[in-house]
């Protein structure tokens, strides 16, 4: 057989491997998720990874459209039906979200809700160093006609649970609403869509480029400098009373300032501690897309990260797939990114090679040791103790050494010459501390 | 925004989605299979969805190379480094495994073992219904040089504790040889490669097409029929034993008995219950590729879903990647194919519509039982009860008819009027009982 040059076995840039350190860590944070999402009444419902390349562009714009993978055979056979030109590779939960909704509209009870966990692809270009294949992790509650504001208020408790148990510092989410904002823009006398889609792009950048760059591109867009001010002293404003004012003379502000009240108000009743979120006006998210409440989330200690969890309400799901007006409200983590990063900051532990905890060895070997190192390891197995066994021939220290290297806690060792019958030794790797008890006893003694 | 057709919304057929039904069964099964495989010792190791076409295609030959997707961008930004030709999608988890093993020869400890579970994609003809998407949960056991045949026993134990925790009836894991298979087609005469290969087809229809047609079969490529006959007859043996004068003359069927009764040993010191597995001297699996022990894994009762678990030893991981000599061994799990399959038969339940068991309604509404609904879901969540609270206004009568066809246990009401202070009403859908109780006893009723 031919063998493939060197250069042919390195992967893609980002399309990246996770070694079993990596896997079982992010197994962890999966986990967390999938269970907070479930407590909250959650169900999985799990749409293929593949579309129609129709539904994928139906709704959507802009660089994103650039970004989506169709499928070709390689070789297709000459005889092949090769319908892969109708096969794309979904770059979100929710366009698929929308077209399975819209499909089933009369089967489904609304609200409608679900979790989605699992890979999207987005061709972006590889010298960015950006993931092209990453996992994302979604809950979104679909309405029939209307859905009630509280639901907004849930998805503030959930992403606080889930921060909560992965346990990677204290950290923020941030509340804003879209009617809020451009009732405020329009307040400063910014009417024309154009120009406050392009005040929310510079509002958006707040953070990055500082408060006087922003308020000198606001300008340059042709907002009066007392304007541009007084809209980013608006902006940063952490309690609506002070709005109020303005908003009777603007009725969309009106409108986004009692929705958001309602929604805060919920965030409370879901006894959310007051030091996991904060209302935050400046907060924009995709510009076209949402149109109510709007979240981010950021680790206190670690801001650059970005957001690790947003999301926000949306008027109508499936506008281009459906004639039912269908409102939803989501979240999304972006689970490959957010982990990759806590754990290269070290906020996230990744230091577990194995899921097993205890290794069986033979200090010596001989068919009967060999049956015995199976019979420890089904009985241990049994108990629902983790375990590895260690049946090639290798001296006891290459095994201890493998032991050691692999992040075992315990090794087992059997064969020792001068031992009592029925008895193992119990080598405990952290410390070298061996101990000799029964056979019987192990279970106790390994959990 | 306009309107796709219908015909553009429709799945492309082999790729499925799951319904919260399915995908809740799905996702339990899942579960028990990796618990399982994290039981034995193997930790996840997760490889990338896309390959470089060259890894896919290295090793491999026949009829899966017409069924490898590759990618394309569907609308190359005109300045994009479009490298999307040198992205393919896996049709397995074995060549990714040789890819990494092969490049990451240096840093892993041998024995390497992991698990993957996930999607890999293969382009059957669409005309043909099979899935072009599904999931694949395997197990392997890589080692550097040689490798225990010890380790093959445990494949079958790992085999045997899945399928009795899955508890979809009795069940057999097949376990035959490829070097016995091959001893014998020798012993009879047949030392042409091709033949061999030929006939090796022809003994894998065994069960299909039956034992007078294979015999058929055999002597039109050559076979005299007493040597067909003969060789069928060994073939059926249940026993080793009855194989041993063969064995004297041909040394590979005599390395064949002694490996598959080492293995046979180990299962037995593996504690798997003999009801669970047999001897079966007809399975050949991938021709090309199982060098020792071959598994396959049949429902007693439902025979024809075919083998839900297969497997077996080859001799070379890494052939077409590496110098390195890394047999290795392992089972895979068609995930998808056998969950879809069993949960049609029936075999397997797929009746929970929801993950949550508990609803929050309410029977009159106002801003107050409003809050308290959220403040009731909140206090269970945070005794690990999955609640849903139906928030958006509706007559308790279509809440009660949401929460039945939903298939929630017990509906928790409030807002009813003559209610006492503090107390809730609990409903238990499938009786209609209806009791009042304080809401601070709800967790103790309702875990």
């Amino acid at each position: 057989m031919s063998k493939i040059n060197k250069r042919d076995l390195q992967r893609p840039s980002g399309f990246p491997d996770l070694s079993p350190v990596q896997a079982i860590a992010i197994r962890d944070a999966t986990s967390i998720i999938r269970e907070e999402y479930e407590l909250a009444g959650f169900s999985p419902m799990t749409t293929s990874i593949v579309e129609r390349p129709e539904v994928l562009t139906a709704k959507n714009e802009g660089e994103i459209l650039n970004q989506i993978y169709g499928l070709r055979l390689l070789n297709p056979a000459s005889d092949a039906q090769d319908d892969s030109k109708e096969l794309a590779l979904r770059f979100d939960h929710t366009v698929p979200l929308a077209r399975y909704v819209a499909t089933l509209y009369h089967e489904l009870e609304f609200p409608f809700r679900r979790y989605a966990i699992g890979p999207v692809f987005r061709g972006e270009r590889p010298k960015d160093g950006r993931y092209r294949q990453f996992t994302q992790a979604d809950i979104d509650i679909i309405g029939n006609g209307s859905l009630d504001l509280l639901h907004d208020a849930e998805m503030v408790a959930v992403i606080a649970r889930i921060f909560t148990r992965l346990d990677v510092g204290t950290f923020t989410i941030r509340i804003g609403h879209r009617k809020v904002l451009q009732g405020l823009l329009q307040a400063v006398g910014l009417q024309d869509e154009v120009l406050q889609a392009k005040a929310l792009q510079e509002i958006d950048r707040l953070e990055k480029i500082g408060r006087k760059n922003v308020t000198k591109n606001l300008c340059d867009i042709g907002m009066s400098e007392v304007n541009a001010e007084a809209l980013l002293q608006q902006l940063e404003t952490t309690s609506l009373d002070t709005l109020t004012d303005l908003a009777t003379e603007n009725s969309l502000l009106r409108e986004g300032i009692e929705e958001l009240s309602e929604v805060l108000h919920g965030v409370e009743a879901h006894a959310v501690d007051s030091a996991h979120y904060q209302l935050d006006l400046t907060i924009a998210r995709g510009l076209a897309y949402y149109t109510g409440t709007v979240y981010e989330t950021r680790l206190d200690s670690n801001p650059g990260l970005g957001s690790i969890a947003s999301g926000g309400r949306y008027e109508n799901l499936t506008g281009a797939f459906s004639n039912h007006s269908l409102p939803g409200v989501g979240i999304s983590i972006g689970v490959t990114r957010m982990m990759k990063r806590l754990i290269q900051a070290g906020i996230y532990p990744a230091d577990r090679k194995t899921v097993a905890r205890v290794l069986v060895a033979q200090a010596t070997t001989s068919p009967k040791t060999r049956i015995q190192a199976l019979e420890v390891a089904a009985m241990l197995r049994q108990q629902r103790i983790a375990t590895e066994v260690y049946i090639d021939s290798a001296r006891l220290a290459k095994q201890l050494q493998f032991a050691d290297r692999r992040g075992f806690t315990w090794v087992v060792i059997l064969g020792i010459p001068d031992m009592e019958p029925g008895h193992v030794a119990v080598r405990t790797l952290a410390t070298g501390e061996e101990e000799r008890i029964p056979i019987k006893l192990l279970p106790t003694k390994l959990s």
